[in-house]
């Protein structure tokens, strides 16, 4: 199967597998994977199956959602074929696929589904999953992600997760962790539930918690519309007129370097490393969010938002060789203030808080993005606020000290705002700096009083904000050595080890499913029983069973 | 290398590796690693670096240290060796063992730290580590699970985690979850101190957290001493005389079954499949904490204990093509009550105390053990109390309902007792019913009402208390069936599911490295760039630095 470069931008005018319904404040998406319009050659997108491109439609549904149409208030996902629901991810696909590729597609289609699933508490947009047909694996993963689940008692829907007894492989898209975490089913039913190729149908499907509702199938389409509405009219979400998102500007130079209007990404693919250089406000903030509105897919932090996204997901699946990210910054942080002061200051606008919620997710993204992360906070940079989270998200800070030779930019600062502690928490519900600090919780707590101000190095080294700094003599060595040392480490040794490092304290759903979960199917991914040639993955569809090493670890 | 049978069973007499001086309230634990008495052949145990048999002598210090020696108030660990305090887990056993070989050890290795991590809370036996000379990996790792880390200022003792860039793998024992979790070292800080060869010393690993004390090197000893005894001086821990551990009565047949005075293990390694039975007491409960203590090692709940352990570490170890564990027991539940009650109405007696504290060890190496494990409440058995622990820890339960031709047993039926409620919590900090019904706390707490009633299967049914009821048509074919199922499916996605599915809830410490770091560290054992022929591992000494893929994932 040969992998091409993948492009996470897309719009409605180019979708192949989803269709959208807009009903006043109820979506209809139905799932109508066209069999032959896979990502890659080699396999058939059959029974509603998916691939990443499936995925990348479905994540653009779910962010025009958010914007062009905030006055959706419930999705209900459905079916547009008969019989199935949807039959996961594509085997032959996952056969095929690189290693790498598969560890990607299932962080991307996590993250997917974790957005759709937050919907509900961010924008008061909730999805109604309604399930007719069979629904297995990461078909019931995708039901599992929504906020409710309707199941026909048509006597063969069902909702399964086969994928041990089938395939040798977890149900890796979250699907065994909102089984015990969200839906809370009983272990020892659990355990069936998980060993039964055909799943589970009718009224057990509703006793063991799997659906929140079984219907008459004669009264289907009927119940299912009728809770559409009673959710609707439940919901408090602010609406108003929607914002377009156009497609992005950006362009890919030959040595894979990326420019866009915001963001800059100058690769060097022989040191496998990555710079990021994010910019400062290009316009004043506007006036207020009626202002902010008028400017649609323009104003500074949503653009930028974009960019940074597209960018990240970019790197990840099309740049797999540059293991280190650098970020860096260049602008006028007052300005960056001034803008990210309007979204927090009019949460109760639908656009504010929308901005607001998106950023939550690409930091999120940057969390738990596989490559090792440092930030550098130069002279003339604006790591301000929302933009300072990087600071955080990223494995190390470096920050310039003092004054540097032909170097007239303002000096080097950080400036903490309210952004700092609380509106963009992590996967593990703390804020960064929370995290950080979580030996020193008192130290988190003064950090408060310093917001507003512009903080230096030296004043930044003491309060814990950044891992070194380096004056005029040190900066170049010291930033070089790093960047050497770390491209000469195992990468696969970086990405457990920044698995581990990053979550410390609580764990919630979300951290088990990047964490834990997501560790045992790489793992599995890893195994012969899975992917060799004997593995239950190649054997797929050939009637043979996986011929399995019996050895347990 | 050649791997052979390994025997958990030893005593003070056979020790190679460690050596142990007991001074009233004070222990001190040399390490001294005999380097010519590895486990197995291939490799020499330089630098007090570790193999399983250096783990399987530490576990049994410190289960003697709760029983033998209750005297015993502070633990000092210690090198007996010049230079170094322990270098890790020896590299070419690593690099010579088989995966499964590897897990296993980790595991048992975590076992280990965890229980002398515990004995502080559990026993008021709190561990000191006096680090002298260079403490690297799995030798941090071992200072991480004491108590309180002491390390001399000789300019050039350290605390190190070198695996990721020495050796491609994680710190796997534990170290980094203890690193951000227990010391709750700053992420940053402990990004660097992870990617540093040659460790932090002196007044940086104070700073960062990595040690509790740095002591001037002239006074190291003198300090040491002093803690201990303030340390000794601070604890409430009820004492008495001893109590001998002798060896176990074991049996091991031809085909592999073993045979203990109340544990009796039935193989079947054609079908990878071994019976464990629990014998319900042969003896009356004593009637007092003195009638306990004058029984010695032979009390009912503490031989069980030790059978029961040994067992389990047998199997995981010597039987790995042994995917599924059937519990079973038979005997009196009455006695087995009377016997518990006795402990449970007893705990400021320490060997009342510390044999409950042992049972919680066994039922949470029964949790963490990759096997599939289902139970059979049978006519005449005797689940009930702490016995009942197993039907919860374990993936199933099945449990026969009714008369059955020709068995004149007692009807098949649990007790539960306090011991349900409390005392032996999951490594997630709940109780196995609490965990069970995660998604009905109200059905938990309900449980409680239903202590000392006989409980027969249809009410243990509707009580959520097992998973299958079948008469005497039914149970043997869904007995067979089940079993005949699970013996098809691949190994390793059991030991992911079954690690995703028995943890449900809040996450600890102690799941973090079970469930997270452990799914990490397997990943990593199976890649290339750490096992491959080019990788860190096989290379470790050549002078050679692995030869790395850079693909990330």
């Amino acid at each position: 199967m040969t992998e091409k470069t993948i492009d996470f931008q897309t719009d409605p005018t180019k979708y192949r597998h989803w269709r959208v319904e807009y009903a006043g404040d109820v979506a209809n998406l139905y799932m109508d994977v066209d069999e032959t319009a896979g990502l890659f050659d080699g396999y058939e997108l059959k029974l509603n199956s998916y691939d990443l491109g499936v995925d990348i439609e479905l994540a653009d549904i779910v962010q025009r959602m958010r914007f062009e149409h905030p006055e959706v208030k419930v999705v209900v996902m459905r079916s547009a074929k008969d019989k199935v629901f949807c039959a996961g991810a594509n085997i032959r696909m996952l056969g095929g696929a690189s290693h790498a590729h598969k560890v990607n597609f299932c962080k991307f289609t996590n993250e997917t589904r974790n957005t759709f699933e937050a919907a509900e508490e961010d924008s008061g947009q909730k999805y109604i999953c309604a399930v007719k047909g069979a629904c297995a694996g990461g078909g019931y993963e995708l039901a599992l992600a929504c906020n409710y689940i309707m199941l026909t008692d048509d006597g063969s829907s069902a909702v399964a997760l086969p994928e041990v007894p089938l395939l040798a492989v977890l149900p890796g898209t979250g699907g065994l962790t909102r089984v015990t975490d969200k839906r809370k089913v009983r272990r020892d039913r659990a355990d069936i539930f998980c060993s039964i190729e055909e799943g589970v149908k009718g009224k057990r499907a509703k006793e063991w918690d799997l659906v929140d509702e079984v219907v008459p199938n004669a009264k289907f389409d009927e119940i299912v519309d009728q809770r559409a509405k009673e959710f609707a009219a439940a919901s408090q979400k602010p609406t108003g007129a929607g914002v377009k998102l156009e497609p992005l500007q950006r362009s890919i130079a030959a040595d894979g370097s990326l420019n866009y209007t915001l963001v800059e990404v100058v690769l060097d693919r022989a040191k496998g490393r990555a710079t990021v250089t994010l910019n400062g406000p290009d316009a004043p903030a506007p006036a207020s969010p009626e202002a902010l509105h008028a400017l649609g897919d323009q104003s500074y932090l949503l653009r930028l938002a974009r960019e940074l996204d597209d960018a990240i997901l970019h790197l990840r699946l099309n740049e797999r060789e540059v293991g280190l990210l650098i970020f860096r910054s260049q602008g006028d942080p007052e300005g960056v203030l001034a803008h990210e002061k309007l979204l927090l200051d009019n949460q109760d606008h639908w656009l504010a808080r929308e901005i607001l919620a998106y950023w939550k997710r690409v930091l999120k993204r940057i969390d738990v993005t596989s490559r090792s992360m440092a930030a550098l906070v130069e002279h003339g940079s604006c790591f301000a606020g929302v933009l300072a989270e990087v600071l955080w998200a990223v494995d190390r800070t470096y920050m310039m000290e003092g004054e540097f030779e032909g170097d007239n930019r303002p000096t080097a600062a950080i400036r903490m705002s309210p952004s700092n502690f609380g509106p963009f928490p992590m996967g593990n519900d703390l804020t960064r700096l929370q995290t950080r600090f979580l030996g020193a919780p008192e130290q988190a707590e003064e950090l408060k009083s310093k917001q507003g101000e512009t903080i230096e190095a030296k004043a930044a080294d003491a309060l814990g904000l950044v891992t070194y700094i380096y004056d005029d003599i040190d900066w170049e060595d010291e930033i070089r050595i790093f960047m050497e040392e770390r491209a000469s480490f195992s990468p696969d040794a970086l990405t457990g080890m920044e698995a581990n490092l990053r979550f410390a304290g609580p764990e919630t759903m979300e951290t088990r499913i990047f964490g834990r979960l997501t560790a045992w199917q790489n793992w599995i991914f890893n195994r012969p029983n899975a992917t060799g040639e004997d593995g239950a993955l190649q054997r797929y569809g050939t009637g043979i069973r996986g011929d399995y090493n019996n050895e347990r670890v």
